[in-house]
């Protein structure tokens, strides 16, 4: 493995981390088993990455290491030793979410791009990266997924997708600047829309305005 | 982009339309944001390709033209401009969709003979890709896939598809000929059904004489 | 067609039947219409294998014959007609059901071999090919998918799969023996689980105590 991958396995490992433990924690809260929980962190893990990957057509990544299911294993007993701690420390653990996030949205652009797609795709896949497996696991839990109506964050990803494009293209950037624009531009959006409870526009129709369909 | 290409490009873009308009209604009635009725709208125009180009194991075709994201884009601006119209108008959405979903009918077809599959594989394509992105739509929003017990609609696809595969094998058709004769049939069983009430027969077992599972 | 690909053919087909009629049946409980209740069978059967495939990056095994859905087809039929009969014999299909699991497992483990991916994918394979077709079905009559939480089930794909390890490795032993220990092992856990009430360990967080998210 050569220093650029690398660094994208390590992100990506800490990212599992961080969505792996969010998903068990929800699953804990509907009372899962053991394995149920297992099985929700890990599609919140590895869900984003895996449709980027059948969708970009390369292997799946967490069939080519066995450390992502290896770091869910681990996220699940972290969570059933630790439960009180996690649950108070619910501050620490969004910080970390939103870094997961970041480090997502980096992954899906620096691969797309690796597999010479054009840049909106690469904008695509990050914010695929970064939301799906959240959305598999609302839609695993049978709740409605709550990105959709929630503080800014699939937008938060397409902002960090568009830094990354646009200082990408300033001539004389090595490659870690646009990666590092992105992360914190992810960071930072997410911190800030939690902070001062930042929303998009609702889309509003009076119901029985719609037509039965 | 030769001739056969371009038209079915062309109809595809028609059919994101209508089909992401669909969608982006939809989520209006659930209060979803701006950005969620965006992706609504977009998994519902484009899901049923998805997952056709990933069973073909071709090229996903979103990912080969921006034109699918920007036509939805296109929609969501208009159903935020024109929204009480849009509403109004809902017989002329009616028309519009199921236009959409007989021209998703086609391509899949076609996509799938280009791809050396069988007549067979080709309808059940047809099907995924005129029903799958409404499928994953009422997934998204949380609502039992309407589809399923509505008046005819997967039954309409199946019905193009057998037409075209009829019509196909008329000695010395031209190619045209059985995709026109599988768009007609699609719109006018949809028209019908709505129509005239038709539905299929309902399978109805007790449920207290179900086994839990 | 060999005789290794018949023998896994022939077990491929049998699990189909017992899934479809699964699916058809949970349908069935909540009045989907015939094609309805075709889809959801079909996609109980033909769901997991189906994930598999695209994970494993090889053609998807019900696209290359079309008795995957005829047989489907056909358990609609049965249904149909022997409703009474089939609700009644429900002990029947339960013992129906696990084997069709193990030879799912059976069956994803092969083919994950076959594309050479080492043990730990294939075991994750014959989870999935076992169990995702159901929570798919779980996932499309807007349940929460069962497995999650119920006796013994993933959990039963996953020592049937590690069993098939331990005794591949033994010196000397033939393709047969691997395979025939998981599916005993799938099966025994099964009957074992559902007769003795097993059930994996809840994970269990005060809800009170969980952030909004």
């Amino acid at each position: 493995m050569d220093e650029d991958n690398l660094f994208i396995f390590t992100i990506e490992v800490l990212g599992t981390i961080a969505f792996a433990i969010s998903g068990i924690r929800l699953a804990a809260a509907k009372s899962f088993d053991w394995f149920g929980a297992y099985i929700v962190g890990l599609v919140t893990a590895i869900g984003g990455g895996t449709l980027r990957d059948l969708l970009l057509g390369i292997p799946v990544f967490w069939m080519q290491s066995g450390m992502y299911l290896a770091v869910t294993f681990l996220s699940l007993v972290t969570v059933i030793i630790f439960r009180k701690a996690l649950v108070k420390g619910m501050r620490t653990l969004f910080i970390f979410d939103a870094i997961g996030l970041a480090l997502f949205v980096v992954v899906g652009i620096e691969k797309s791009f690796a597999a010479d797609f054009p840049a909106w795709v690469a904008i695509a896949m990050g914010i695929i990266t970064g939301s799906f497996g959240g959305v598999t696991r609302d839609i695993l839990i049978n709740e409605e997924p709550l990105f959709f109506r929630k503080d800014i964050y699939a937008t938060a990803c397409l902002a960090g997708g568009l830094i990354y494009w646009l200082v990408m293209n300033i001539p004389g950037t090595t490659p870690i600047v646009p990666q590092i624009c992105c992360a914190v531009t992810v960071v930072g959006l997410r911190i800030a829309a939690v902070h001062f409870n930042w929303a998009l526009p609702i889309l509003k129709v009076d119901p029985k305005d719609l037509p039965e369909q």
